[in-house]
């Protein structure tokens, strides 16, 4: 593996991984008042987009990411929408 | 711009511009609580990767939306260990 992929793929999993917390948080304390519910109504929207570019492109890294990063912001934005 | 150029496009733009709400907001509430600091400690460190990534292939697109949100992540991991 070059340089330049492992530096991606780390990315990549850091990128994805770093919701896991949130999602642990908000699950735990039912609270997401700092939340911004355009943030992540926005960013779900573009994680979305970016899934379909992989799914597209058959390009299985950007497609795995994304499916992950995808349910994760899922799950943020329906406490919030719970929460509030 | 074929389509999958444009998906492509709409999704980081998308990704990119969703921190600015949550910018915003931190800055004018300053209240942090609900926001995980692990996740914007892991999510930096990721986009901060993801820009040397688009630095050592001299990818434009990747550089420029990773640099952005770079900067819009580091404004909220500021704020959370500002305000707690």
């Amino acid at each position: 593996m070059n340089i330049e992929r492992l530096i991606g793929f780390t990315a990549a999993t850091l990128t994805t991984v770093s919701f896991v917390p949130q999602v642990y948080r908000s699950l735990r304390s039912h609270d997401t008042k700092s939340i911004s519910l355009l943030m992540y109504s926005v960013f779900t929207a573009g994680v979305a987009l970016w899934l379909l570019y992989g799914l597209m492109l058959h390009d299985l890294p950007i497609t795995l990411a994304n499916a992950v990063t995808l349910a994760l912001a899922l799950c943020v934005l329906f406490l919030k929408l719970r929460h509030g």
